[in-house]
């Protein structure tokens, strides 16, 4: 109880796994009538500095998003190779795959959640290299995977 | 394209099926660092007008729910009547079970989501009585259930 471990207030995001994310990202934009946004290919090891259980990763993502207000909904098709977005496709078929939320100091929540049993399963960089996100496995307690954001200060953007 | 179907800043909450409504409220509680809500158990057919595929329906739930923002995080644990919660349980256990969006319409909503083969699944009031939800079958298109959430204008409420 103590200290909030994630602010409610920061969550941001709605991740979807999809098959395939141009498809979907067009029936998204018509049921919500806009333009279909474009397909983020996520990069490899070298500049996503992905890891999985904490070993380095070369699982890539086609991503889509679209903005609503506080919360981005992203739709995300994986690669075939092992990530917690090809597991979730494996078992799951589609669906809601995680909630996001913003948090200041990636390794201070991930120390926060270690005590409630919760671990990180995957970490790397967003696309542009601007901020970390981390899934943890907080499914056998909360039901649902919950991804920690960080945007980093701007001065070290690049430097990461 | 032309007229939007649902607002995406409308987007307004993530709801969770869960086996045991209070047990997961309490990790809740825990994890985002504040108060256990209290439990809500929807009343039967007679309050809720619930109805399942047009038909009268006397499946309930117990929910809890959490503001988060823009967001409410919406926990249910379904009873054992057939109902989207149940179907979504026994088939894919726990997890997110919908992404909800308010409207003004609910009526005129369906019609347009219809036109594009996505049909109402379940439909009733709000516990209180002051809205209408509506669940229609958007998983085949968009890879998620999608919620209309309709409060009725103040003067109709208890006349519902």
């Amino acid at each position: 109880m103590s200290t909030p471990v994630l602010k409610p207030e920061m969550l941001c995001q709605v991740g979807l796994i999809v098959r395939d994310v141009e498809a979907t990202a067009r029936k998204y934009a018509a049921a919500f009538g806009f333009a279909v946004p474009p397909i983020i290919q996520t990069p490899g090891f070298d500049n996503a500095r992905t890891t999985l259980g904490g070993e380095p990763s070369e699982a890539t993502a086609r991503l889509a998003f679209f903005q609503t207000g506080q919360l981005v909904v992203e739709l995300i098709e994986p690669d075939e190779k092992p990530s917690v977005w090809r597991e979730f496709l494996e078992k799951n078929g589609e669906g809601v795959h995680h909630i996001a939320f913003r948090v200041g100091d990636t390794k201070a929540t991930e120390a926060l959640l270690a005590e409630q049993g919760i671990k990180t399963l995957q970490q790397g960089l967003f696309v542009d290299g601007s901020g970390l996100y981390t899934y943890v496995d907080s499914v056998p307690q909360l039901g649902v995977m919950i991804e920690l954001l960080e945007n980093f200060p701007k001065d070290r953007v690049g430097s990461a």
